[in-house]
C-alpha cells in the first residue's frame, strides 16, 4: 500500500509539473512573447496538454486509485492521504467520463465560436453569434449527460467550478441576495449622487505600478515566490506554490483598473502562496474553487482596498504620487468617489452593490439555455428584460448587452456564479475574521496586514483545496454559503455613504 | 510508408515541443523568476527532460526509423526527408546507447562537482575540486566506451558537438594554427601597444542598450519574432523557429560586454531566424553544430561588429549616446581600442588574436586527460606551463588558471574546440562571401546588412541541422575547416593596426 501511495503521489507530481509548463507556456505567451510566436506556441501548448490529458486518464492512474481506495477506506476521512484520493478520484473521473472525441470536437466549436464572438460583437450582431450559441448549449447539455446521474443539468456544469455544489443551493442563495440588492440600488439611487470625476485624469503609469507595488507589498505579496507583469487582460497564475505570478494593466486616465486589478490579483496570489508546501506537486496545491479564490480577491480588493481605514493610511501615500491629480480631493471625497454605485451595462466595470445583479442575471439565463426552457433566440430579449428589472436600465445594443462577455463563447457555462459566490464567502470570512481580530480597523488604518493575512492563512489558505467549498465555509463561518454577511455589509456601507435611512 | 514517416514526424514535432517548454522553463528561470521558485523548477525541468528522454529513446520511434531507413535506401541521400531521417537516427542513438543508471549516475556527479568546482575556484584551491574532476574524467571515458568502435576515445566527446568531426581532424586544424597565432601575438608585443582606457568609464545603462538595440534591428534582428532581456550570463535561446530569444548583460563601467555581446548573441539568434520554415518542428530545426553556430555569432560580433566599416557608420551614433566619454575620442583611436591585443589570463575577456590559444591550450589537456597521457594531478602545471609558451604569462593562482571555466565541472568535454572552430569557419564564410558581395565594406559603411544576411541566410542559415559541418563548410567554400583564411584576417587585420611587417 505504501508502495502504491508513493507510485500515486509520482505519478502526480509529474502531472502537477506538465501542468506547471503549460501554464508557463501560457503565462509567457500573454507577457513575452512577440506575436510571431503564436503558431508554434498554440502547437507547443496541444502538446503538453495533449500530454498532460493522457497522463491522467491512464489505467495506471486508475488502477492506482482503485487499489487505494479500498485500501485507505477505514482510515480517518480527514487525512490528508484520504483526501488527497478523493481529490484525484474527482479529477479522473472528470477527465475519464468524457470522450476524447467529444473533447477535441467541443474545443474545435469553442476556438470557431471564440472568433464569430468577437465579430458578432464588434458589429453588435447577435444573429451572427446565434448558430453557435446554439451548438455550444448542445454540447453543454451532452456534457452533463456523461454525468448522469444528477438532480438537474446544470449541475454538472457547476461542479468544475464549485466541486459539490448544486443548482438548487446556488438558486437558493440567490433567491434570498436578489430583492435585497435590488432594493437597495433603487434606495440608492433616490439619494443625492457621489462624485468620481476626478478618477479619470491622467494619470501617469508609473506612478500607478510603484503605488500598486507599495499596497500588495503592504498586504504581504511574497516578492521572493512570484512577480508583477503587465498585460492586456489581468491574471494571476502559478507554477508550483512558490512561483505565483500576478499581471495588471494601466489606464494612464482613469485610475480603478491598476489600483483595484492589483489589489484583486494579489489576493489569488495571497491564497496561492499561503497554501501549505506539504502539498507541493499534488492535486491539492491549488484553491478550493473557483468562488472561494474570489472570495480571496475581492476581499484584499473591496473588504480592504475600498474601505475607509484603507484610504486613512494609503490616501496620503496616493497624494503623494498624484499631487496635481488629487491634491484638492479630501479624503472623505476620494472614498465615496471609489465606491459609487452606478447601474452600467458592462459587468467588469460594475461597482460592489450592482455587480452581483450583472452575474444573477447570466445565472438564470443559462440555467434557462441549459435546461431548454429558454431557447438561444430569445435570450437577447430575456438578457434586456432582466437588465430592466435588476438593475433599471436597457442596454442601447447587442454589444453592450447579451454580447459583451466571452465566457460562453468558450463554452463556459456554469462559472458566472463563482463570482457572485466569491463575494458572498467574502463577506462571510470578514464577519468571522472580525470576531478574531477585534482591532482590524486600527491595524488597516496603519497599513498593517500581518494579522489579516496569518488568519487566512490559517483559516483559509493552508487547506489548499483538500475540502469542497460548501465543506470549507462551513467549517471556517460555521454556516454554509449564504448572502446575510455580504446584504449586512453592503447596507452598512453603502448607508453611511448614501446617507441611506 | 507514408503513413510511417507522417508518424514519424508526428513524434519529433512532439519532442520538438516538449523540447520548447523545457527551453522556456530554463529561460524563465534566468530572466524572470524570483528564487523561491528555484527548488520546484528543476523538479519540473527534471520532469520534463524524463519524459523527453523517454519519447527520445522510444521503441516507437527506434521501429519506426529502422522501417523507414530501409523503404528510404534508395532514395536521393541529400533529400530532405532522407536527411531528416539521418538527423533523427543519430540522435536516437546517442540517446540509446548510453544506458539511463550512466545518464543519471553522471547527471549527480555533474550537480555535486558544479558546486565544488564553484567552491575550489572561490578559494584558488585545485585540491577540493581534483577528486571530482578524476571522476569526471573517468565517466567520461566510460561514456566513450559506449560508441565503441572508434578511432581516438575523443572521437564520441568531440562528436555530441560537432557530428562527424574526428579528433585527428581538429588537432590538425589546431596544429596548422598554433604557431601562426603565436607569432603574431609576439610580433604584436613587440610593436607600439593602442589604449582602451576609454571603453572602461562610466556609461550608463539605457544608452548601452538602446545603441545595442538600434545596432541588431539594422543587422536583421527579427523582433517580431524574439525579444531581447537581460541575464546575468547572455544566451540565445528558441522555442521553434518563430520565437528566438537573446539576452544580454550590461556593465555600467564598461562598454564591450553588451556592446559585443549583443551583437554575438544576436548573430546566433539570426542563424535560427533563418532556418526554413519547412523543418519546423523537426531535429532539423537548429544549427548544424556549436561551431557552425559560433561562426555566426563570431561574424558579427567580430568580422562586422569589430570591422572599421561598421564604425564609420556607427561610431557617430555612438557618441551621441555618450557625448561626454567619447568626444574627444576619435574614429582611429576607438577602432584600435576595441581591437586591443593583449595577452590575459581569463578566456571570456580574450580578444581575437590571443582567443584561439586559450582554446587549444584546453583541448590539448581535455584529450590528454581523455586518453590517460595526462593525469588529473598534474594539470595544474600543464595548464600553467601552456600558458607560458602559447601567450607568455603564468597564472598567479589556479582561480585565474586551470579552475577560471565552469565547463569541465559539468563534464563537458568535447566542446572547447567549437569556440575556435566557430572562429576559423567565420572566416572562411567571410572570405567566400565577399567574393560574392564585392562591394560589402560600402554598405556596412553605410549600415546596410541585407545583402550579408541574404546570403547567409541562402548559403548557411536556411538548411538548420541538415548537413553535418564539414560537409557544410566544404559545400559553401569548396574547403573542409582549416585555419588559413582566419590567419590571413588576423593577419591583415592587426598588420594595419599594430603596423607590423
Amino acid at each position: 500500500m505504501e508502495d502504491k501511495f508513493k507510485q500515486l503521489k509520482t505519478l502526480l507530481a509529474e502531472i502537477s509539473d506538465l501542468i506547471a509548463a503549460d501554464a508557463l507556456l501560457g503565462w509567457d505567451q500573454q507577457v513575452n512573447m512577440a506575436s510571431g510566436g503564436a503558431q508554434d506556441r498554440s502547437e507547443q501548448i496541444s502538446t503538453l496538454e495533449g500530454l498532460i490529458h493522457k497522463k491522467a486518464t491512464s489505467s495506471e492512474l486508475g488502477n492506482l486509485l482503485h487499489n487505494l481506495e479500498s485500501e485507505f477506506k477505514n482510515l480517518d476521512t480527514d487525512s490528508d492521504d484520504v483526501r488527497l484520493i478523493k481529490v484525484a478520484r474527482r479529477d479522473f473521473d472528470k477527465h475519464t467520463k468524457v470522450p476524447n472525441e467529444f473533447v477535441a470536437e467541443f474545443a474545435r466549436l469553442s476556438a470557431v465560436s471564440q472568433n464569430t464572438w468577437e465579430k458578432a460583437k464588434k458589429e453588435s450582431n447577435f444573429s451572427i453569434f446565434k448558430p453557435h450559441l446554439e451548438k455550444l448549449v448542445e454540447m453543454r447539455r451532452q456534457y452533463a449527460g456523461f454525468f448522469k446521474p444528477y438532480v438537474h443539468i446544470y449541475d454538472p456544469l457547476l461542479d468544475d467550478f464549485e466541486p459539490g455544489l448544486k443548482t438548487a443551493e446556488v438558486q437558493g442563495i440567490f433567491d434570498g441576495l436578489r430583492p435585497k440588492q435590488v432594493a437597495l440600488i433603487k434606495a440608492i439611487k433616490e439619494k443625492p449622487q457621489v462624485k468620481s470625476d476626478f478618477l479619470r485624469l491622467n494619470y501617469p503609469e508609473k506612478g500607478q505600478w510603484d503605488f500598486g507595488v507599495e499596497v500588495i507589498t503592504a498586504f504581504g505579496y511574497d516578492w521572493n515566490r512570484g512577480r508583477q507583469d503587465k498585460s492586456v487582460h489581468p491574471f494571476t497564475t502559478g507554477f508550483g506554490l512558490n512561483d505565483v505570478r500576478i499581471t495588471t494593466r494601466v489606464s494612464d486616465d482613469y485610475l480603478n483598473p491598476a489600483l483595484f486589478g492589483t489589489m484583486h490579483e494579489c489576493g489569488h496570489a495571497l491564497y496561492e502562496q499561503g497554501i501549505d508546501q506539504k502539498y507541493k506537486r499534488t492535486p491539492i496545491a491549488g484553491g478550493v474553487s473557483d468562488a472561494v479564490h474570489e472570495s480571496q480577491s475581492r476581499m484584499w480588493e473591496n473588504l480592504v482596498g475600498r474601505s475607509f481605514a484603507f484610504w486613512k493610511h494609503f490616501y496620503p501615500r496616493l497624494k503623494e504620487f498624484f499631487p496635481s491629480q488629487l491634491g484638492n480631493i479630501e479624503l472623505d471625497t476620494f472614498y465615496k468617489g471609489i465606491n459609487i454605485v452606478e447601474p452600467s451595462f458592462i459587468r467588469v466595470e460594475a461597482d460592489e452593490a450592482t455587480y452581483n445583479l450583472h452575474i444573477m442575471l447570466r445565472l438564470e439565463l443559462e440555467i434557462a439555455l441549459i435546461e431548454g426552457s429558454l431557447s438561444v433566440a430569445d435570450l437577447p430579449a430575456a438578457w434586456n428584460a432582466k437588465m430592466k428589472e435588476y438593475l433599471g436600465i436597457t442596454p442601447a445594443n447587442d454589444a453592450e448587452g447579451v454580447l459583451q462577455d466571452v465566457h460562453w463563447s468558450c463554452g463556459l457555462f456554469g462559472y458566472f456564479p463563482t463570482y457572485a459566490l466569491g463575494n458572498l464567502i467574502s463577506a462571510q470570512l470578514w464577519e468571522t475574521l472580525r470576531r478574531d481580530l477585534t482591532d482590524l480597523d486600527a491595524q488597516i488604518e496603519k497599513g498593517k496586514f500581518t494579522d489579516l493575512l496569518d488568519w487566512l492563512h490559517k483559516n483559509v489558505h493552508q487547506y489548499g483545496a483538500k475540502y469542497e467549498p460548501q465543506e470549507l465555509v462551513q467549517k471556517i463561518t460555521g454556516s454554509k454559503i449564504n448572502p446575510d454577511a455580504y446584504i449586512r455589509y453592503l447596507q452598512d456601507k453603502f448607508s453611511k455613504i448614501y446617507g441611506l435611512d
